[in-house]
């Protein structure tokens, strides 16, 4: 099998340890003689999936007492109405901080359940930065943020600093470094990145934190089912969960966060160095808020672009196209990327250049 | 591989050639020299599986035009409350059929949305047997049902009859056998049975019914975003749904739901029969009502229980429980069980009678 050297953005590169396990599973899983798919989610094999999964995000994260972890469905959009259900009290307000479509789509969902303000925003400039002034409303009930923003290539460097409650959208750096969860009530991600395939999404929320709203929440949308039924309130997406956990084993393996986040520091360094080295490209973020997942980039002379993707894809590259909202061109570079694909990339920059 | 008798409820037994398929996709789909799993949804190659999932549904239940085809997440547990936002008007009213623990379930999440009215109900006898005579309001804007009780084991023999919109939540029983599909406004069920694995749940919406509430939907519980976006709206459970299409396309391969509804009958009568004639076995629904789906039944006498449950272990049977609500046993014969592990379990209950 030739080896690609995925960019994709989301549904992303996954270890291929993790795949092939994946892949056993489906067939015989556990020496059951029964595939993962085909057993019950309340049997003894899969209880203890879900266990290790939630309690791999606790180590691999040194997640403090107090803190809870759910595995749900329905990606980030979902997390978008559901951290607004579970935070945002009847009659009390959510501040916003909008660096992009995420963001933004956050925001819209939060207005249907009440009042929101959007305290900083970066779209003006097509959410080319992180804005770093802004104040939280003394009303506010919470702090909403994305902290990587997959489209636009911008990420925060540090947490905002607030004494409202704070609630996190991390669907796409989280498990690349590590992070102070004591820091946040809330942080939401969609699996598809650094965690696993599409279909899961992860919550870690204070669960002290929940239950002020003053609101009935429907079963599916309030975190504190969830958390009382251990994450089997209902059928789990079992299969995506499955391969949660086998990442967050290959990841502590490796070293955990810490080791990670050097590895993914030297990907974006060698990646970055090059942009700005060749006068052929030009970087798209504000270079104080560059992305270390998403690196988002354009050709200086359009002229290029039918030899440069012909070169990037005969090197078996793959999903290097920009999102529509930016074009050009969106190297993910995600945990389970290896330096030799950014490697790969960086020379076809470079032959281009010759 | 040991051949296992896979009697679970759900997640349950699948096809052995969609197992395959999906294990091979988890390491190299369509060639591509990628896994299923790190392709974008939105490439050409996720595309196509998408629309084939749909189109597959369509054709295979011989859906009506005017009628869209949806997968989401969240399971019937999410379905309970998108239907309910979706159909039940402000200030109106949803009529119910309360036939056990998932109708009590939707009953619950529907309460919270407006008002509702629980037209029947079999609880006295512990779901036991489908009610037959009710009466759908004048002033309801749709009844609900759900047409097979996994845990009872009981299933509607026909299609309620009401003026009104007709909702069901046909987890359990859909692609068993034809339906008619222009009877109702809104068909939903999570894949977990005949469909495919936990982790994406199947809508079949009448196009003109919705938008008719008067309610600001969220956008991820809104039919019509979804429908809007061809089941594309977010990033949707990629693998899951991909083995929906590999079990659709078996389906339509073996000949169809009328061919699986001949095949299913022929499982249900050689088990029924088996649970009649012998003196060590009875049913726990009503004969009339019985499920062809889920057959639950109890020992005659309990001391036979650690001989028999020692017989059914040894004969390689696995998911025989039954659920804590009913006690006993419960065998479910969804599309994919093959008649020979039928035949197994019965000649395991005449060695338990000998």
């Amino acid at each position: 099998m030739t080896k690609m050297h995925n960019y994709s953005a989301g549904p992303c590169i996954l270890p291929q340890e993790v795949l092939k396990k994946a892949g056993e599973a489906i067939i015989n899983f556990n020496g059951l003689n029964l595939s993962l798919l085909e057993i019950s989610h309340r049997s003894k094999d899969y209880v203890e999936v879900m266990n290790k999964a939630r309690s791999l995000v606790k180590e691999v994260l040194n997640v403090p007492d107090g803190y809870q972890i759910v595995y749900l469905g329905g990606g980030a959009s979902l997390g978008f109405l559901i951290s607004a259900m579970n935070f945002l009290k009847v009659g009390g307000k959510g501040a916003y901080i909008n660096t992009g479509t995420w963001a933004s789509k956050a925001i819209k969902e939060a207005q249907l359940i009440g009042d929101v303000e959007v305290i900083a925003n970066s779209k003006e400039d097509n959410f080319n930065y992180i804005p770093k002034s802004y104040h939280v409303p003394e009303d506010a009930d919470y702090l909403h943020y994305t902290s990587n923003n997959t489209i636009f290539g911008t990420q925060f460097k540090s947490i905002p600093e607030t004494d409202k409650m704070l609630i996190c959208d991390m669907s796409s750096d989280i498990f690349s470094k590590p992070i102070d969860v004591s820091k946040f009530d809330l942080i939401y991600a969609g699996a598809q990145k650094n965690l696993g395939p599409a279909g899961s999404t992860l919550y870690i929320v204070k669960e002290e934190s929940l239950g002020l709203t003053g609101r009935d929440i429907p079963s599916m949308l309030n975190l504190q089912t969830h958390i009382a039924k251990d994450s089997m309130f209902n059928t789990p997406p079992v299969f995506p969960i499955y391969v949660n956990m086998l990442t967050l084993e290959w990841l502590k393996n490796l070293g955990g966060v810490e080791k990670m986040s050097q590895l993914n520091r030297a990907k974006a360094d060698l990646l970055y160095s090059e942009i700005d080295r060749n006068p052929l490209f030009k970087g798209f973020a504000n270079i104080e808020d560059r992305s270390d997942m998403n690196v988002t980039f354009n050709l200086s002379d359009n002229s290029n672009k039918e030899r440069f993707d012909q070169l990037w894809k005969n090197a078996n590259i793959n999903g290097l196209k920009g999102h529509r909202s930016v074009g050009g061109y969106r190297a993910s570079i995600y945990n389970a990327l290896p330096i030799e694909s950014v490697q790969v990339l960086v020379d076809v920059m470079k032959q281009l250049e010759q």
